[in-house]
Formats: C-alpha cells, sequence, structure tokens
C-alpha cells in the first residue's frame, strides 16, 4: 500500500515542483530591479550606466532627431574630448566611418548606451567568442553580471555597498569597460591597464601580482616603447601582457584556459579535462619558455594549490565539526533571513554549500574562514599564478594566522559551551543589516 | 542677592578668561617651536628644509656675496643636476632670467629657502589662490603646517614619529612640495605624481583610489603620451588627472569644492551651501559627462557616506555608552596629560570632540574606533570618490570587521566590571610613552 | 686531581667538537638537495632554473652539436622573441659577437644556463664587485642563496611555501635577475624596474617606499624621458633610482653602504665603523643635496631606529620575562623538532638568538612578535631610509598595535597560569606541519 502510494506521488511531486520553479523564477523576475531577486531591489539611476539594456533612460532636455554632423558640430563645443578621440579612432577614418548614430540611435531622446549586441552588429567575431564563455560557467566575462545580481546578498545588503560589485561586473553588460570610448583603439586594450580597473585590489589582485611579477616589471619598464598595434603573437612583445597571455591572438574568450577556476575552487590536476587545459597553457608558455620549463611551473602551481587546499580543508573540518556539535553562534535559524531565505535554515560551510554568499549574516568564525578563503588564498593562488613570489608568502602565512584565529575560536566556543555560557557573538552587524534606521534605510533604497 | 553677583560676576569672567586666552597663546608662541605648543618642543635640524620661514639655517661653510653667473659656475661642479635642471626652466630661458640670487639671496652665509611669500612676488595669482584656501578651513593646503602642530599630539608623541607628519604638511610652507625644484614646469604639477607624494597611504589613499580606478587606469596606459603643456580645461586630456578635477583650469585653490571634507565629517546633502559646492562639481564633471551622470555618481557618493557614517555611529554610540558607564579603562584621568592638558580631563569620542588627536593615550577600544574611522571610512570615502570599487567594498568589509571588534570588547569591558575584575587594558603604551628610556628619549628630544 | 682531569679533558673535547663539527657538515652536504641541509630536501624540477650550477638539466629531446648560426634559425621559428632582444644586444652589434654557444654551450643535451661565473669571464670587473660583498656578510646579493637554503626552515616547511623564497634568492646564483635575458642592457639594469621584482612586498617595502617618496615620483613622472644610457654619475639624473643610490657609478656591490643592515639589527651610530658608512652615504647625497641636509637626514633615520628598538625591546622584554616563567606555550620542548634541531630545545627570542628562524613552529605570542619586527618594523625602517612619511607612521603605528596584542597575550597566559588551566595554545599549525595528510605530503616533497 505504502509503496503504491510513492509509486505514484513521487512523479506528481516532481513535476509539481518543476511546475512551481519555473513559476517562481517567471514571478521573481518581474521586480524593477534584474535577476533571479528583481522584485527584490530598485536599480539606483547610476544603473543605467553599468547595465544599459536593462535600465538606461536616454536625456530628455535636449529634443530632436540628428545626424551625426550635428551631433559633432555640439559635442565639439560640450564634450570635446569624446570628439577628439572618435576623430582619432578607425571608427572615423575608415572609409564608411561609424558615426554616432550608429551606436547610439538618432532621436535625442531615445539613445541609447551601446550594449555588447550593438557592437557584435560590426564585430561579431569578437562578439562570438565572448559569448562563447558562457560554456564554460563562471568565472568567466559573459556571466559577470548576472552572477552578481542573482547573489543573494546582492539584494540583501545595502545598496551602497553592492553598487560596488556591478561597476566591475558591468564587463557582461557593455564593451567599454576594455575599450575606453571613443577611441575603441585595440593597442589599448591589449595593455595591462585595460583590464586591471577590475581585476586589482582582494580578492583578485591580478593587478598587483602580475606587476611585481618578473614579467610585469619588465612591461613597466620598457612598455612604453613597445608597438602596441602588433597583434599579441610570439615574437612581437619582450613580455607578456594580461591579454596576450588570457587573451592570446586576441581571442576575446578568457574562459577555456582557466585551469584552476581563479582559485575559488579545488582541482584535480590529473583529470583528462585538465591535461586538456593544461596543454593549452603550455602551447602558450612556448612562445618564450622551453615546454618543460612551462610544465614545471604549472607542476609548482599545482603544489601551492594543494597546500592552500589542506590549509583550508583543516579550517572547513573545524567549522563542520562545530555545525555537527550545534556550537555556532548566532545557528542559522537566530540570523535574519535572507531575501526568499530557505525554510530549513543551514549554517553553509565551504564553496560548494555557498560560501560565496556567506561574507555576510554568519557568526564571527565562518567570518573569519570566509575571509581565509575569498582573500588569504586568492592572493596566494593569484602570486602562485601570475609569478610573484612575495604574495605566495604573504598569502600563506596570512592563512596561517587565519587558522590560528579560527581554532582560537572554536577553542573559546566549545569552552563557552561547557559553561553554559552560551552567548550571542555578534548581533552588532545582525541588528544593523536588520533592524533600525539602517535598514528603514536598506528598504527605502532597495 | 544671588542674581545680583552674576550679573556683574559673569561679564568679568568673561574679560579675563579672554585676556588669560590671549596671554596664554601669546606665552606659548614664545618657545623654540613653532605654533601653540612651542614651547613644548624643539625643532630637529632637518626641520629647517620643511618650515623654512621659521627654521632654515644658512650654510656657513663658504663665504661671500656671490653673481648668479657664480653661483651657476661653482654649482655646476657640486650639484650640476640643479643646473641642468634650471637651465631647461622657463626661469632660465626668458627675457629676463629668473636666477639663484633673486629667489635665494647672495650672501652664501644668509642664503634662504624660498617660502610660498617669496614665489609669490612673481607668482601672485596662485599665491593668492592659494591663500584664499583659508576661507575654507581645514582640510587645505596653506593652513596644512599649522593644524599640524598645533594638534597636541605634534608636541607629546616622539619627534620620531611626528617629523613623518611635517613632510608633507609643509606644503603649506614652501613651494616645492609639487613643483620640483629646479625646473618647476607647470607641465610637471600637472600630473597626478606632483600630488601622489603626500597624498597616498592611509588614511589618505587618493593615489591608490584614482589609480585603481578607470580615469587613473587610462592616465597610466596613455598619459605618457599626452601633451602636458596645455592647460587643464576640457578637450585637452583623455581622462582628468588629481588637478585636473581639484584645480580645473590651474586655479591653486583646492578647497573650494570639498564637498565631504576628506570623508572626516558628517555632511548633511541638503543644505543649499552642500548644493553650491555640488553645482561646482557637476560643471566639471560635465566636460566629460553627461550632467545627468554626474548628479546620480555624487548621489551614489551621498549613499556611501550616509551607510559609513551609520557604521560609525553604531560605533560612536557604544563607546559613549561605556564612558557614561565609567567602563573606559584607563579612564581619561587615569591616562597621562596631555602637554598643556585640561584640568578636567575627558573621553573624548567622536570628532567633534576632538577625535583627531585620540589615536594615541587612550584605552584600546577608543583606538580600534579611531582606527575605523581614520582608517576604514576614509579608505572607503577616497575609494567611492574616485571611482575605485573594489576599495568600497574593502573599506566596508573593514568597518564591519571593526564593528565586531568594537563590540566584542564593549562586551568583555562590561564583563569585566560585573566581576569586579576592572583591569588597566593598555598599559604599555602608556608606560612607554610616558616612563623610563623612552620618555627620557622624549624628553631629551622634544 | 679533578683539575688535572680537566686538563686534559678540554681541549680533548674541543678537539672532538671541531672534528665532528667538519665531519657533520662534511656529511650534511651529501644530500640531493644543496647546503647544510641537503639530505632533509630533494629540488623541485623548477630548481634547476633557479639554482642552474646545482641543478639545471638540460633539455634531452633535441640532439645534436649546433653553431650559433643554427641555434638562431631554428629558435627564430620556436622562440622568436629571445632572438630579437638578442639582435638588439651588444653582445651581437659588437665586432666578435658573443653567441648563443659562449653562454649555453652547442652541445643541445647538455646545454647549460649561464651562472654568475659564465658572465664573469668577460664582465670581470662586475663580477668581482658582485663576488666582494661577501666581505660585508648577509644581507646581500652574492650570499643570498647560500642563506636561504641553509636556514632551518628551507628544510622543514612545505616545498610549496619556501619555493617562493629562492626565486629571488636566486640573484646569487644567475645574472638574469636583474638583467633580462636576451637583451642584456645596462640602460634596462639602471631603471628601479629591474630591482623591485624583488625588493617590494613586506618584509621589504623597497618598491613600495621608494615610489611613494619625492625621489620615486619624480622617477614615475618623468622617467620615461630619461636617458638611460648614461652612468649613474651627478647631473645625469633629475632624480636618483635604486642603483644610482646602491650600485653608485655602476658598482655592482650593494653591501658597502649598509648602513642599518636592512633594519634587521639594532645599530649603534656612533662606532667608527658606523661613520665611514655614514660618510660613503653623505658623500653620494651630496650630488644633488646640501651636505648638512643629508647628515640631518641620517640622523632622522638614527631617530627613527632609535625609537623603533625601543618599541621592539619592550615586546622581547615581555617574551623573555614569560620564558624565564616558563610560560611560553607550547614551550620549546613540546614543539617539533626543526630538522637536525639541538639536544635541548629552547625558545628563540630575538635577533640575535636566531629569530630569523622563529617565523613558524612557535607559540602565537612569538608570532606576534616575530611580525610586529619583521614586518611592521622593517616596513617603518624602509620608509624612513627611502623618504615615504605615511610609511613611518603606518609601521609605527603597527608596531604600536603588536604592542598591544603583546601585551594582552602575556596577560593572558600570565592569568591562564595562575588559573592552573595551562592550555596548548596554538597546535593547529603545528599539528598541520607535522602530522597527517599534510606532512605524509611534505615528506613526499622535501
Amino acid at each position: 500500500m505504502r509503496y503504491r502510494l510513492i509509486s505514484w506521488a513521487l512523479p506528481a511531486i516532481v513535476l509539481l515542483a518543476v511546475v512551481a520553479g519555473f513559476a517562481y523564477v517567471y514571478w521573481s523576475k518581474g521586480g524593477a530591479g534584474a535577476g533571479l531577486y528583481s522584485r527584490y531591489w530598485s536599480p539606483d539611476p547610476v544603473q543605467g550606466y553599468w547595465d544599459p539594456a536593462n535600465f538606461y533612460q536616454s536625456i530628455e532636455t535636449v529634443e530632436g532627431v540628428f545626424e551625426a554632423a550635428l551631433c559633432i558640430q555640439c559635442h565639439e563645443g560640450i564634450t570635446p574630448g569624446i570628439v577628439v578621440d572618435w576623430r582619432a579612432s578607425r571608427h572615423a577614418r575608415i572609409d564608411e566611418p561609424v558615426t554616432c548614430d550608429d551606436c547610439h540611435g538618432n532621436n535625442h531622446q531615445q539613445l541609447r548606451l551601446p550594449t555588447p549586441d550593438v557592437c557584435g552588429n560590426c564585430h561579431n567575431k569578437q562578439h562570438g567568442e565572448f559569448r562563447d564563455e558562457a560554456r564554460y560557467g563562471f568565472p568567466s566575462h559573459v556571466l559577470a553580471m548576472e552572477r552578481a545580481v542573482d547573489a543573494p546578498h546582492f539584494a540583501d545588503k545595502p545598496k551602497a555597498e553592492v553598487q560596488s560589485c556591478v561597476q566591475c561586473h558591468s564587463v557582461a553588460t557593455k564593451c567599454d569597460s576594455c575599450h575606453t570610448r571613443h577611441l575603441f583603439d585595440p593597442a589599448e586594450a591589449r595593455r595591462p591597464e585595460a583590464c586591471i580597473t577590475c581585476h586589482s585590489g582582494p580578492p583578485h589582485p591580478d593587478d598587483e601580482s602580475y606587476f611585481a611579477s618578473a614579467h610585469g616589471k619588465i612591461y613597466l619598464a620598457e612598455g612604453k616603447d613597445w608597438d602596441w598595434s602588433k597583434p599579441l603573437t610570439k615574437g612581437n612583445y619582450k613580455a607578456p601582457t594580461c591579454a596576450y597571455c588570457h587573451m592570446d591572438g586576441g581571442r576575446h574568450q578568457v574562459a577555456q584556459k582557466s585551469l584552476w577556476k581563479f582559485g575559488l575552487r579545488e582541482i584535480n590536476p590529473h583529470t583528462s579535462k585538465n591535461q586538456v587545459l593544461r596543454e593549452r597553457w603550455i602551447e602558450l608558455c612556448r612562445d618564450c619558455h622551453e615546454e618543460k620549463k612551462a610544465a614545471q611551473w604549472l607542476a609548482e602551481l599545482d603544489q601551492e594549490r594543494k597546500l592552500a587546499w589542506r590549509k583550508l580543508d583543516k579550517a572547513e573540518d573545524m567549522l563542520k565539526d562545530l555545525r555537527s556539535d550545534e556550537l555556532l553562534q548566532p545557528a542559522a535559524d537566530e540570523r535574519p533571513d535572507y531575501p526568499m531565505g530557505s525554510l530549513w535554515p543551514i549554517e553553509r560551510v565551504g564553496f560548494f554549500e555557498g560560501q560565496a554568499s556567506a561574507f555576510y549574516n554568519v557568526s564571527a568564525i565562518e567570518r573569519d574562514y570566509f575571509e581565509m578563503w575569498y582573500f588569504d588564498n586568492l592572493g596566494a593562488y593569484k602570486s602562485a599564478a601570475h609569478g610573484n613570489a612575495a604574495g605566495v608568502e604573504d598569502g600563506h602565512r596570512k592563512m596561517a594566522a587565519s587558522l590560528d584565529r579560527i581554532e582560537a575560536k572554536a577553542r573559546e566556543l566549545r569552552h563557552l559551551s561547557k559553561d553554559g555560557r552560551k552567548v550571542k557573538l555578534a548581533p552588532t552587524l545582525t541588528e544593523l543589516w536588520m533592524k533600525g534606521a539602517y535598514t528603514d534605510y536598506n528598504r527605502e533604497h532597495n
């Protein structure tokens, strides 16, 4: 009898769940924001510049439909810099120039900011490569905005903080993150400065680690005299830059050599997939170095990563033990809900359980682990990958210090538990986020 | 009867206080140092280079009165670099050259280092603008040295530490902070490097936040090819630099657009004064950007600031509660006096109570708050103001961590108080500053 | 009777000890690694590039003996960049060119990577100066690799961490740390970028402190236009660079003006030895500055150092008191042995007791002191020496915070001791290094 019940109930439940899921996603996207939590936030006006397809609103103070010649005539007075740039660009100097209205439209009250699709109308090879990154998942440029706004904390944290995320994640939604307007010179995009506006600072010190490497120092000393009009192929540059390695040959696809996934995940270097990615790197390094050396260097990176994950695992084990013993304070059910929070709140420990959203609304020891993973670990990774020896030492020393801190806090939590002195350890921020003036402010702005 | 006493006593007391105040200031300035605490410190010899008007002493080993031709003849052998620079300068190439003696005098035993007043003899427009900053108070260039030496900690902290302050605050007392001698080329002063010798590092990462912004990256990639002889006006530069925005048009007045006062104070963006300052910014941003976008960007900054001050207020409230309950340890009356310390020592919590001097000689929790305010907060501000998204995230994350620390210490202080285990929490540094070898050293050198 | 025993026993014991010492060193160097602990570690394959004399193994996939013309013909296709560089080098353009085989040999299965000795065959002046540094001990370039691998932690810590050390310490074992292959242009090595690949980051922020100084900012703004083919002598450069001061006149000897020994040791500025070193600095500074100012500036540095050592001494005293009272936890005899650890384990506190290896395998409070000494202190020193005022403030503030932390932990250790609650304070890292998977990994790779 019981089995029969299951035999028809299970498919029915699955069917209902799938339907409910679709309905939920459809419903959730119906808000003023974008993405999965669109009902939970409204865009700041400036969002129109970061995600123009969804939010840009044209200027309404000037009326009229204008040809390019008129645009230029007027803007030479108002904003001469962009006209100077455009005149120097290939767009202006080809036989059939690409003019203002081609990208922005010509009705001044319905102007648009060009999205990748608009640029892709002409630059379809590059646009196709860019879109192809999606096959490799995230991290990738093409999914950057989507993943930013679909993280629960995007809807939950104060706008003033998450607004800083979308500035860089807008690399998915417009092309002028790398190609500054209105020159759009490939020579410019080949230089590391095109990348490091975003790829710098914790947790992704690509900037700092590259410039601290031998490669970076050569660029710093001599790059000003290199001929940047040359393609990113061997023999053209004394030292590699970001794009030389990650966009070799000018391919607009940065995800297809993503060997260690930004340092976010533990990788098994012995899979055949890994071997394919590895061969791509070695092929590239061979432009200047012995094949053997390139392979050895990657093995050093593997070794560094293995050591980093040993340390992270050790910390993660401590946290999972505390969770098993119900010693994390405040526990998940004592914390404020995420938006659309689950019915069964759980402490999410580790990358696969959703660490990426765990850097707030957690207990102190969980935040320590998050910081160890996200800042110390990624700093060590980027340094090892880019050849910044001091950064490897620095990252591993900080991981050791974090482990110390985590262990001390774990001991304290167990100690307090024995004394029956269970205390709420970090209510301040929780309160700050969820009660009183701060939240009113939050509500008002989200 | 009592009222009658007050009726004549009050004016008398006020009069006496004013007279005493004048006498006190007059007396205090009579020491070997400079400023309000001049009786409490003597200048290191090197101070002559930072504040030449007050302390420079000419070299006495060379005797004689020399014409410029002779200066040059001799110094071409001794210090040829400065002669090379001067020859390349406009000073040397104009019809009536400005020569060595014009600025330094011609008696080698009574040479002077030129002060702003000396430069102002010719460059009176710039000098006037520079002096005009005083109207806007501090932060400003013109008041920098005065405010540095008039802070109590200047006289109280070890010379070796405060000596590092005056290196930059000497921007008020000599012009070669920005215009390197002896070229004095405006083209040089227009570049960000002229500013960032001082405007870098915590608590004022102008350098780091600008260079991490899209503006800064464009400068880094292409600035070497720009024509720096052009004035700082629209159309001349692809991206703005420090001076382009803060000294637009070459105006030597950086204080008149000081919208958020360096991030030091909470500002109400709705006052009419604020609207005036805001309009000045928007007018400037319009050189390249839509007016609407500029206004939106400033609104984002307001939002970031509001969030920052919510966090600071939360911390300040905790400290003020502890002060009310007499739980700050050591209390103000258990601490060593500031020089000319008040008769009634008080714990000064928050900017308006004198936080600026509170980064030492305080209890541990007060220092945590000071660091949250002075480093985390200002880092977030500078990042938000200059367009460095990662820095905003970093600053706010650090403010959250500081809040955590402050709350944990506050809990501990209350806990210790209940147990009757009142302990002196941070005597080490106090002792280090005020007793034994360290203070002997201090006395000997102050 | 007893005295007679001593009279013959003492010389015998000394003789035995000396013989045993020699035997020990001879034995220890017989392993697969290099240096004093060679039996305790095996080189990673990549070590062949950092220490080629000891570990480089030629590529075996290509067979044959080749003349330079053939090398070039083939490598123009395989690795064109190095051929482009060589063609542009003086090696290629002189009457009797220095060709591939001169440095690498001509048997492709027995190629060598050139060591300093190989370069010294022609460049014997520079090579002689480089070797002469050994007279001054360490820090110096020539002893860098030796001191790195002879530190106990090199054999004891995970390979993945110490591997980052030898990347820079390879300055002793090959010349392309500073002269990038295959251009080897002195103009390149004169620039700061040649130095800062290694001289950056904690604990030696030479990079950061120089570039934050007035000297560094002038280089940043204008260095691109300087004529780097000129020798490093007065009048040729508007501002000094690393090499201008530390390798003045092109002398390959950086140790002979080492006034404060990298900030590692406390120095008495009143010795006659110190006066000799000081005169060398002043002589150099006089290229551009008044002699008096140079002397005053060095006195400022003395003052900063004196203050730093006051703070360090204070911390060291606290640690030594804890050691006397047997309160360091875990104690030295509870910690894992260093390789070839002493029979009588001791807690080594302070530089002269071997602090340099004390940044791991120690108790938490000892690590705090190590970090105070190695990072905070050296950061302050480098900043003071290079003229970065903000860095001096930053370093001293951090030293103060470290002192606070150390004092709090000392108090806690004494408190726990009174309660009879002696706990092992930091077993995590110890366990991580010495037990379980991590150590298996370590053993497997060392």
